[in-house]
């Protein structure tokens, strides 16, 4: 392999990929980034066996041929370079890289010992608009739980509504769970995708590609955002029904300031590290307010209100960290809190916009 | 104790003293931190006995007094309130705190048992422009050791020159030295001040103060940076005598671009891992050249060249990180490196600026 490429696009692709390759594997070459001339560009992924990641960037290539190189020190040498024209050549497993002032040598392993990527063949196929798919899984992919004992939990699960009319997109781990719906005309769609395939995916997302598309057949799902490729496993089970957990109707609701929500459960939080963060919410009818009373511990007590449009007064217990992770999700400038029994699962939504709706349990108290 | 303070002003008041209440600390007392009321000011004050720092705020104080509470709680929780007054009522040992939709009650231990401040009675005064003495601080700090096996070399030392037309500062980890020279008229000044005390210091003080004075004894020394206060006391025992190991003058010198050695020694360190960071300079009269290889190794290996301004030639091993930091601290767009036997100490110097030199030990290759 004998090849010349730009430094900001080799540097740019290495950080992309390199990710996923851990020195910490038990087979050392999955710490090692693959390099291969594809025609007249150059290939170069990392994988984990469960995920791979790939660019391919321009170059000019003399001589066709690959190799694989440490990840971590390819990517930490290559962004330490300047800009401007690289030579790569490999001989013998060893990777000579010269840069106008610079004169390297890498030593690798090579490339036939690199796992093949996962092939996709047929497969049906989801495109989303960038903006749209980013938001989705801003909101959605840290409710996932990371608990390995219940895999299903740990992946998102995207599934199309009876109807056929909409795409639901869905995390939980037991203690809250996000859903996002999207007016997307799908069918019998029912896809188990790893959150942490999705956090490589958000982090590949460059702010200029207009389009991502999946391609996914029952194993794995394949995904495309211009010159990036992410190939993940599917979670394999049977994802739990929680639509029908869902509430039909509220007792209680009130409708607040985001902002003054996140400021009073913050602040609450703070008196509420002895109890695991919990926190008592008291929506009261009568003074039109919501307020937060941390519960009285060693280090004090604290009560905080906040002005709030009210039907009914209820009172709940909950975690303090999962609000204020439900209220980033969010982003109109008011939020709803709907309340049933003391219980029962405490749903949060934007008044003005019903595609994102995010259930927190309450904890007894 | 009874008062109204803004929260803007506690806020910064508590960011400013509550880093040197520890929780780890044996005395519960030392992780919390103090409110005294002083006429119509409060002051707030936190301790781990080597170092103390306290800071007044304007205040409407209602009744004299004081009390101290969780440092950490604290400074959260205000810090999370919003801009306004607040209000401070401590009755039994309970810091009662009220804003506009706040109420709270931090628990609190009697005032009575925190440790007093040391004073310091009579003593010497310096005083420094601030910018240049943050500037000292930040080019010298950092050289100093950390290991309190020999507690002299974790301070910084203050001494004037014989002829007293100089204030030196100085800080040395017996693999690095670093020394500024002030043009300040000062007579038989010797202070060994800790360095993590002068970190403090470094965080405190603001970029509108104008001077910062200390007073010092034979024990302690106060800085006093506006309405901020830091006492701390000095170290006990003889600083080596460095100057007379400094070279009168250097069989090697190569001068180059600061940015141009920055990068090369970077690049050049991802190889040196293995070595625990040594790199190796080669400044060669006849290319007018300064290169730095790295060890070969089981990674690889690495040759970085800089243009230079030559004087002699000569090999010298270093670690890579120290180079780093030297380069960190110098502001010029030229370094000097001056070198002697392979195993003589190495200087850093900038040949527009001689008020700073780096010294750096080199290792056996």
């Amino acid at each position: 392999m004998k090849l010349t490429v730009m430094q900001e696009n080799l540097s740019r692709a290495l950080s992309t990929v390199s990710r996923v390759a851990s020195s910490r594997s038990s087979l050392p070459i999955l710490s090692n980034v693959l390099l291969r001339t594809e025609g007249n560009r150059l290939f170069i992924a990392a994988t984990n066996l469960d995920i791979a990641i790939s660019e391919t960037v321009g170059a000019k290539i003399d001589k066709a041929g690959s190799i694989t190189v440490p990840a971590r020190l390819m990517q930490d040498f290559i962004s330490s370079l300047p800009a401007g024209k690289l030579e790569l050549e490999a001989t013998d497993n060893k990777l000579k890289i010269t840069a106008e002032r610079f004169d390297s040598t890498i030593n690798g392993i090579s490339a036939d010992d690199f796992p093949v990527m996962p092939t996709i063949e047929g497969g049906s196929e989801l495109e989303f608009a960038t903006a749209e798919f980013k938001q989705t899984l801003q909101q959605v992919l840290f409710a996932a739980s990371t608990d390995e004992a219940r895999p299903v939990l740990t992946g998102v699960y995207v599934f199309s509504s009876e109807d056929g009319k909409n795409l639901y997109i869905a995390a939980t781990d037991s203690y809250r769970l996000a859903e996002k719906t999207l007016k997307k005309p799908s069918k019998n769609i029912s896809l188990l995708i790893p959150a942490h395939s999705l956090q490589e995916l958000l982090r590949a997302i460059k702010e200029d590609t207009e389009t991502i598309k999946i391609t996914f057949d029952e194993q794995q799902a394949r995904f495309k955002i211009s010159d990036v490729e992410i190939v993940t496993r599917l979670v394999d089970g049977k994802y739990p029904d929680y639509k029908k957990l869902l509430p039909k109707s509220y007792e209680t609701t009130a409708s607040l300031s985001r902002q003054s929500l996140t400021e009073i459960t913050k602040v609450s939080s703070l008196f509420a590290r002895e109890a695991a963060g919990s926190i008592t919410l008291v929506i009261d009818e009568d003074k039109n307010q919501l307020s937060i009373s941390s519960i009285a511990s060693q280090v004090g007590e604290n009560t905080a209100t906040a002005q709030a449009e009210v039907n009914g007064s209820a009172t709940i217990t909950m975690n303090s960290r999962y609000i204020l992770d439900a209220l980033q999700a969010f982003n109109g400038e008011n939020i709803q809190i709907n309340v049933n029994g003391k219980l029962d699962p405490c749903i949060l939504t934007d008044p003005k916009d019903n595609s994102y709706l995010h259930v927190i349990m309450p904890v007894k108290s």
